[in-house]
């Protein structure tokens, strides 16, 4: 399939040195974590403008577009399923503003959230949302899926930052949302319902995000239990006792193995589980809220809490965290990540079930939770070329993702639903949802032609 | 006119103890702060099934409904301008379920803020939101208006704290969203999008909240300035250190006087006006960032700043701050409290700004403002019995419209739209903004029986 000769030579006009569909190119931007898809051209504006007219050209050739930010989704998201356009944000890069006087950050939609995070804190601030991937992704890529990561236990996800938006709506008209004010109702919240809808209503292309000042120290601690769900249950013992961690990192010990393997970094032998557990704030309070949480964990059984000396056995412990996940990839043949999210009080059922569900279906299974908020990341590891291992592993998905549900627990907590989850979605979402989600698509897209083949489109026949 | 008698007698069997029609209920129920319109009955139903049933009557009968919480709004939001029933949600008033171990609370819409703030102290946890009516006002409200209020500044605003809600559709479908997870990207987020939609999507009969810990202590300051400039620019200048005040109030002569009047309060001869900060956290951090907040106010022009001794002086600041309001209508003849809100550097200009569009106009302007996020309630005096003062206040309320937009503000920072500023609205927002909000209210109230003649309904025909 090709795009037709018109199009090309418009967009190519229109994005004059951001315009690709040689072979390799497309398949450089064929594929996320989870899945693959060609597309017939790729186009990076540098511009809101440039991605204006890139839209009203796709829609005057009814050509679909997936938006891409870096591609570290890993539900499929930024894949082009209905082939097209992919439109990538990577040109769009700059931080365009930085007012330590409104504590604000407007930035293009192509920062990568390690950038914007560096920037903030030169000037004193802090920009707390930080998703694993913060070295790779983009914030715009953050905002479309709502993007969290270990700070969430304290300061909540991408959604809580944004003061406003710039995107462009398909057929090519720009729409602005909110500004840089702290508070304005004006209007409905167009801000929050583009956060989290996956590229799918408009192509989010600037965003204006509000900082905090810095916290004056960090300080973290790991501590090792000899039981799993026992580690969960120090995890709810924290979260409802009057602390306030800013991370609360759970790690069992298949992913401490493959950490062990790849890097510097040893466990003791008898740990089945790490928990890496930070606070921040004002220097002298930190010590009094580390030693009561060492005692709580305790309490539920850890052998073992060490508070880190320094910045470096503080990066150790974040190396493994950070790091462990593409270790993990290469020592195994295939590995599925997944996401669900539960009440941190069902957190200790949530780990139990889903290990009784990988030992019932005989696949290994390494668990990491961004455990203070609730939300777990299962591993799974399997090889998906062997059709008995496919079907145990979609029969891990299916109770894996009721089991969730019947913790009163969400299909995902923050990689988004994609292709990944769109199956599953009906048995979270009530039909009334879904009819609303579909009409509310229908408002932004009628035609059907942004990120199209996702998320609830999935379940159009369904009610 | 009154409703057909069909209707009237579904509606008594549906809410066989909430169906009001007497002349003086209907009175009661007819206005808010703002504005007034006679509903032809009134509906107080006790659970969300109940709200369905009525909801679904007043669709087979075409008739309108206009949700209320207590009547608080400043801006005509729960006047039923075009008859039909007012909803009211005040016997949905019980708190459902107050989760320590999950830091969440579900209760139904008609709970009083302030009644819930208490419930969750109880437990050692924290309901951040604080409108200045929360003895009166009710979460449902604060859910419909995105309502905000003196702890913004530091906490942020209702959006912020939900989870998930639970709401009636226009034909009585109900419509359950999020849950009780921290993390949830399960969906578009229509719960954001009901938080601030003025009642005019769906009727919030229930609302999940997350909590935070209790802060260790809290400590209160007054600073006395001699210019009303230079006090907004010590919030500014407070705004961009790395102090996170909880609260920053501020509140300019006119105001003080008319507290002074009304309890026993006084303040120095000299002073153009208060600022009201307190910080929380640590007990033992307070007295270094209250010492720090000082020293920014004193060379800003501060000639006094005092830490409250006690609870007692505490409550005195509080008592001035939160009666003034009711003290200043008291006093005059009639009052219009109006809301903007600009990014904080602006904050001098506007504080100017509208002083001098007082004085341009002829009119008795009080100010007072959550000054920290930018936040700004003119409180205008004039009497709308003569002609040539609502002739002034007209051109008052455009003239600082203007004033605010230009500076990069917005028509509202927690008020909401109603009708006070629905004629406004285009002035903000852009045509595309305005056809998705009309768009997204038809698909969920194609017939536009939910809160009609508000908000961006005041647009249809513009573009």
């Amino acid at each position: 399939m090709s795009l037709h000769a018109e199009l090309k030579a418009a967009l190519r006009k229109a994005v004059p040195t951001g315009y690709l569909d040689a072979p390799e190119d497309l398949r450089v931007y064929s594929y996320d974590m989870f899945a693959r898809a060609e597309p017939e051209a790729v186009v990076l504006p540098e511009s809101t403008e440039q991605a204006a007219e890139a839209l009203a050209l796709a829609e005057r050739f009814e050509t679909p577009v997936t938006p891409r930010g870096s591609g570290t989704s890993l539900t499929g998201g930024p894949t082009p399923v209905r082939g097209g356009l992919v439109l990538g944000t990577a040109r769009m890069n700059k931080v365009l503003d930085l007012s330590r006087a409104d504590r604000i950050a407007r930035v293009q939609a192509g920062v990568i959230t390690a950038q914007l995070q560096r920037a903030v804190l030169e000037q004193g601030l802090f920009y707390p949302p930080n998703p694993t991937s913060a070295d790779y992704c983009t914030l715009g890529g953050n905002v479309a899926t709502n993007a969290g990561g270990a700070s969430g236990v304290k300061y909540g996800v991408t959604r809580d930052y944004l003061t406003g938006l710039t995107a462009v709506l398909p057929g090519g008209e720009i729409l602005a949302t909110g500004g840089r004010c702290m508070k304005d109702v004006a209007g409905y919240d167009i801000t929050r319902l583009l956060c989290g809808s996956e590229g799918r209503l408009a192509l989010i292309t600037e965003a204006s995000v509000r900082l905090l000042p810095k916290p004056e120290a960090v300080r973290a601690m790991s501590a090792y239990f000899t039981d799993l769900k026992a580690t969960a249950e120090a995890v709810a013992a924290i979260m409802s006792s009057g602390y306030a961690p800013c991370t609360l990192e759970l790690m069992d010990r298949a992913f401490l193995k493959a950490v062990k393997q790849a890097y510097d970094f040893d466990f003791p032998a008898e740990a089945q589980a790490l928990l890496l557990i930070e606070v921040d704030g004002p220097e002298a309070t930190l010590g009094g809220q580390m030693q009561a949480i060492a005692r709580l964990c305790k309490e539920h059984g850890a052998f073992q809490t060490t508070v880190a000396a320094d910045e470096t056995e503080r990066a150790a412990l974040w190396q493994a965290r950070r790091g462990g996940t593409a270790a993990l990839v290469r020592q195994v043949s295939f590995m599925v990540s997944l996401d669900y999210a539960v009440p941190v009080s069902q957190l200790p059922a949530a780990v139990e079930g889903i290990g009784h569900i990988g030992r019932k279906h005989g696949l290994d299974v390494a668990v990491i939770a961004h455990a203070g908020d609730g939300n777990l990341h299962p591993m799974v590891i399997y090889d998906p070329s062997d059709a008995a291992q496919s079907a145990a592993f979609a029969a891990f998905d299916r109770d894996a993702c009721n089991a969730v549900l019947e913790l009163g627990g969400t299909l995902s907590g923050e990689h988004g639903i994609g292709l990944e989850k769109a199956a599953h979605l009906p048995r979270q979402l009530s039909p009334a949802f879904l009819r609303l989600a579909r009409e509310i698509k229908r408002s932004f897209d009628p035609r059907d032609l942004l990120n199209p083949g996702k998320c609830e489109s999935f379940c159009s026949n369904e009610d």
